[in-house]
């Protein structure tokens, strides 16, 4: 085994639910290992993490700025490889733009920048430097996802012709974020959060995996956005219609005053020949269905399945794998990359370029909104190989 | 028992499917009989129809205009007492008219008819007439659905600020109308199915759906028709944004070219209190969600369900009610009203008034596509009590 | 289409829910009807539901031997055909024999007697006489049940190894045969309902359809039997292991006190080279697996499906069927034999032979229980074709 | 944070799943680390894990023996503080023996070991030394386990009376033992698995979640046992009535040629005032019923759950968590038992009187299959406080 990749993180600092998932995915194989943090603004806080952690104290920094300009001035050997950025959305682009110019490979939250310009300065960045960028769209970690893009590019629905993206959640069905619960106030903010809530926290994934699995590109969109909890300014519930390139349509929508679900990701994906659902609830399992033919379901961690199904999992099937071995994906994505043994031109995780994708999404969103119609939302980010 | 109300039926011949569900529903609690009928335009098939039926064979007639005459003429306590309707859309003006003028209440298959102006002449006939007159939208003779209306309308969900309906299908996805499938055939054809296909064969159930159980108006919509099946003119895939007056979104759609699913109508309503989903495919339950305590599952049958739902279910929980038993209920609630023994100002099943909502739906619907964006889509129908 | 068969009905009186089911299943088709009854020991409440039933009042009997004597004196055209037994169990036998004597066909409910001699007799007279009995296990009605037992036949599965066979239910958790549940009362009171509760009421439904689907027979067998609910003398929870002939094993239950399920009937087979099971309250799917490839969801009403599948369907697939759908099957089978369409040799329902069988079976999970241990359970019934 | 807990793995060499996922589990929140090991009795083999995890050399041992004696001459605060024991049953007696006596923790794979006198010397060891015994029964680290438990413990089902366990597996459907499949050859070897294969590899997580969650002793057991597959000497169906001290009763089987089954393990607990039904395929949910109300569906992370259930979770409701997060739990109790951060008297794990009665269930098993009916089986580990 190679050594471990060495991480430091920003952001993630006490009761930062996210941080810590981010620790278990990236540690659960071995291959990466958290040496280094600048968990909080607060000094204070951001130490209290580092000893939570077992953090050798002189690795747990005052700022991220500070941690940047130390972490390059160690030896090499001793130096992390890699930041991983678990900061509020708009701190992404300064963070990321810093570790880049030093030299590290980047981790980094979705949405990726609270503006296209940022996000293209990022894609630049990326493109020049030629530096491994991973945006945790964590949902394509999932080994069924993958089962359903390789279903999907071989052919084996046909032409793809609907697709059903929704990500329904109820957590801010009332305005927790006027009680105090950190994680609602700073993506109900637009001074952190960029233009949009829902939007930007679930909607970007539910775009994201449509053209994780399908490879379609938006052509068109029509928005339907709301703010329906009293006091919020961004919405918290957003309607889309969607015309791809090629004649696709789609419909997608990311709500978070759905009261009582939870995490209701689902894709369903309808072409000539066959059709496929899958769920983020029940992730184990993805219905195929064809023209003539009765409706299969398909299990992680049967042989039946694609090299790259199963390359995703670590356990036989029937025992549930979850949210946290998904997610673990990724970071074994980033730190294959990162050592050189995956190819740059054909990378398994989401790109700076899926971010800066996003993050064109959420505005031709916002902006349609605004006119109250249909806008085109071609895009194609600067520099993607 | 007061004797079983006396039906004749127009349309339904050798080989239509729904013929034989309306006899079936029709007849299950026997407070219906099927006495006479004209089948098809073609009069030895009504023949050899009223055969297979044992029907008296000077009940049997050759057209719908003889039947209507003929019938008229007989004594009152032998003819037929309504009129159930089973042509391609495009008929269901002109007999309806026909038979209302005559005296007999109408059970009419949906959408109503295929022009606004003709559902509204029927409006006001029945307006006039005070008959009765059922549009057979089905679905919301399911116990369940029921469950769900008593719930919404008494409050148990909140306001409600979010509906998503939707209605796949996947039997259209090739163009079988090219192939000898009948029933593809006359749906697919303009001058039969009126100016639309989705829209009018499922779409309409969905937004009857949405009405029915939350008693939401659209005010706004945004439709997005395509039609994917070569040759085809009407619309196989309808996409709509839905705003409602008071406040409320809805996402809606109805495809035909969805493989793989069958008759996958469902229904999600989120409210400010709670939400709760129904799915067509497994009828027998209701999942009711809160704010903050487990899911419920509500099942047919059972006493701690509303009066509604269990005036509308016939045997104890545990063995599955259908499709047949549902639109059972629909005839009942017609008998019920024919028979004097409902209040006519507050029907449960889908009236004449329903049906020219549909009816401006599609319409509205058709005109946002070709529009290409938002259009006001707010309605009353004439003569509604 | 042939006149209807002309049905009298024994038992089933004004409240007796089961009456009703039978009612509704047998006219579904309109190839039987209902013209005669003996709905009740007591006069007055024969007459009653004569009356709901809108039967003229000289077919409405006082007593089932009145009924079968002057049934018996009408001209031959206008007698009835057959009779439906849906009285307590102890009464099956004499009512049966009566009718059969008669020369009637019979559609009798299950347990089909209290004792095995009595069973054999009703097989011997069947024998005899050549008349169709038809025993109501309407479980192997449902059209995904005939395709379990097509499949399993021609193979697919294999040799079968294993069969797990449970039907757990609730209501009877609390005594409420002491709080005047008619339904309770008579099948907790051994004069009536013979030496099985849970047995003889779903028990016998479990080991039908278990012999339906698989074909095999039961060679030995070791019961477990308990009364939980104070003061009831019967067993409320019944839990065998099963040897059959050929070498499979089973795992079969019934229960009454299992607080929260409904009609759980479920059945699971499992063979050398697949597997499959079925849920009565879905029906609607059948879950089919092999050894290698994923499992499969078939769908009722599709064309995939085998030809005893697709006979048993009434609409298209996607639109439930239900209970009464299934019921109404058996009766279909009843009125095909006895209008000569099926060949005598080879009926799609349960016999009085498998009656005869399902009574043994009753008894020796009694004798099992009693004795503490395995017993012996082989048995081929008298007269079998 | 207190030092991550120093473990040493015996077994879980090159190609040995569980002893990755033993891994993973064990430092998945960063409490316990993996120093130490003796992987497999080929010293290469253990050598070549060794640097796969990238271990110190010195400290990856040829035997166990070698490695229990060298680690307890390490200074205290570098040696291991707790042995992991993955190899095949019958050297589990040894090695955990051996570590005991060393003065090691132990975590120790099921069943516990192969005979009733070995399990009853480790009781008494444990008994004696003080030492932390961790059986890793992993199904009880899944926080709806824990919340079934809680639930029933606190009476929300009444007084039980039945239970229904079961797991069914269909992966040693064909004689893959004889293909070289490592796991299927040892679990199938009787000299290295004991006297029971699918009671010793599943049954006894049915056995042990069954007394986990409601706490009930066996008094008596019925077994049928049976080889299906050609050239197997040990079972791989085990089909079991049991009775429960207090009078409730049991149906519990495991089985492992059910083609099309992956872990299928299921508990279904029935009382006097609700039940409740866990899934281990679906371990996110718990199902909840009462003899009145509807069923209720409780769903992992969420504030109305147990403390229990709260406290063996790590993400937030909606994202799901497998079977690596709930065998975490396992270690992280045993790692905060070891740190006497848990009282001794209340352990929420498996404990070592928890492996004696598993090997003692297995035992009664078999003596119930070879006699031929019921056998007492009631059973008190010595030492258990």
């Amino acid at each position: 085994m190679t050594p471990p990749v060495r991480l430091g993180m920003v952001g993630g600092g006490p009761g930062a639910f996210i941080g810590d998932v981010h620790r278990m995915a990236a540690t659960l194989d071995g291959e990466l290992t958290l040496v280094s943090g600048a968990f909080s603004r607060d000094a204070d806080r951001s130490r209290e993490k580092g000893r939570e952690l077992g953090l050798e104290p002189d690795r747990v920094y005052d700022s991220w700025q500070e941690m940047a300009e130390r972490e390059a001035g160690l030896p090499v050997e001793r130096r992390i490889e890699a930041v991983v950025i678990v900061t509020p959305n708009h701190l992404h682009h300064a963070v990321a733009r810093t570790f880049l110019d030093a030299g590290f490979h980047v981790f980094c939250d979705k949405p990726m920048t609270n503006t296209v310009e940022e996000a293209e300065d990022l894609c630049r960045r990326v493109a020049e430097t030629g530096l491994s960028f991973v945006l945790t769209h964590n949902y394509t970690g999932y080994p069924l996802v993958k089962e359903a893009r390789a279903l999907t590019r071989a052919g084996r629905l046909g032409t793809v012709r609907k697709v059903v993206a929704e990500y329904p959640q109820g957590w801010l069905s009332r305005p927790i974020e006027a009680e105090g619960q950190k994680q609602a106030a700073w993506r109900t903010d637009p001074a952190l959060a960029g233009i949009g809530l829902a939007l930007g926290d679930i909607g970007s994934h539910a775009d994201n995996l449509t053209r994780y699995v399908t490879g379609l590109e938006i052509e068109e969109l029509c928005a339907d956005l709301t703010s329906f909890v009293p006091g919020r300014v961004l919405e918290d519930d957003a309607n889309l219609l969607i015309r791809f390139a090629g004649g696709a349509r789609g419909v997608l929508y990311a709500s978070q005053i759905s009261v009582g679900e939870e995490n209701g990701l689902a894709l369903r994906v309808y072409g000539t020949e066959g059709s496929l659902v899958w769920r983020q609830e029940e992730p184990n399992e993805l219905r195929l269905r064809s023209l003539d033919g009765p409706e299969q379901v398909l299990r992680r961690g049967n042989a039946y399945l694609s090299e790259a199904a199963k390359a995703a999992t670590r356990i036989p099937p029937g025992h549930p794998e979850g949210f946290i071995e998904a997610f673990a994906n990724l970071y074994r994505a980033g730190a294959a990359r990162i050592r050189g043994r995956t190819d740059p031109g054909n990378l398994d995780h989401p790109t700076v370029w899926d971010g800066a994708r996003g993050v064109h999404f959420i505005h031709k969103a916002v902006e349609s909104a605004r006119t109250g119609g249909w806008v085109r939302a071609g895009y194609l980010p600067p520099g993607e190989p």
